[in-house]
């Protein structure tokens, strides 16, 4: 069955700072019409960063959507037409001070595919060299090393709940038990 | 450091049949003001669904913000005042028709901390009774069954792209690989 959503008319609600919200009325495959909420997001980056000792770097920030401090891998959004490598070394360097030896893609993550946009560049980055921290001018946010098989444990038993921290770093984890 | 973002106004943008959209001017750590753009979501919740056969249940279903069927473990949105676990039973029986003999809590994840609200509850279901899907009424989907060990190499692989399947499928496979 052809499940194609054809789109009838869109309506822009919002055009921010990071999200856009468009309202766009859609016709479904049994031919009657609903609507679709959209909010778009330019898209991110994530970076599981191994130090030399074997440790996950991680920050911690205020989340204001939350009201309190989330524990999460290196993160932030892409810039306009940036390439998503760049954009993650970019990051990681900025909120970490880091500069990796080998980097490696893991694939993509779309976060909530049902009225969310957000497409999500994960990598690999190891051989850390650590510098100082430059984080953007409004971001404040403090910088963690964990040993990498407690942090698979802290994920796996719920301590740590950033999807994109859970999947970085249990795909890293399942990448190493299958000796890849 | 307080590194706490103290609320000075929200404007109410939007507020529609999933998402709610509100900007909100905050005072930051060092006295500075700023935007926080915020799409608030009911939250949902996710099923790792396991046969008999020790197969994953997966569901295809065209996914409008992306234009593309994608496929994902089971899941939905929270109805108003539903407690997550019965909205997990709801929603597997609702998508695959199971009812499972053991259900699990896997814990939560929290999806886009920057500017999105969504809490997901994670949940296991093994031992499932199959019988007739029931979706909604505007809900088109397609049921798979995987076998586990297949299913965590396409997530590791990054065949398949979905947070919550990548997420849910590898703490089901860590929480094995370590006898828990």
């Amino acid at each position: 069955m052809d499940m194609t959503e054809k789109k009838l008319s869109s309506k822009l609600i919002y055009d921010g700072k990071i999200l856009r919200l468009h309202v766009d009325t859609v016709e479904l495959p049994n031919g009657k019409q609903s609507i679709r909420e959209v909010a778009d997001h330019p898209g991110g980056v994530a970076i599981v960063a191994l130090d030399r000792d074997g440790c996950v770097l991680t920050v911690k920030q205020y989340r204001y959507v939350f009201s309190r401090v989330v524990e999460e891998i290196p993160a932030g959004k892409l810039e306009p037409g940036e390439d998503p490598r760049e954009a993650a070394l970019r990051e990681l360097k900025e909120e970490t001070g880091a500069v990796p030896e080998r980097f490696t893609e893991l694939g993509a993550l779309i976060v909530s595919p049902g009225a969310y946009g957000e497409v999500l560049h994960l990598y690999l980055a190891e051989g850390l060299d650590v510098g100082a921290q430059s984080p953007d001018e409004d971001e404040f946010l403090d910088v963690y090393r964990t040993p990498f098989d407690e942090m698979v444990r802290r994920v796996t038993d719920g301590e740590l709940t950033d999807a994109k921290t859970v999947a970085g770093i249990l795909k890293v984890y399942a990448l190493r038990q299958r000796g890849q």
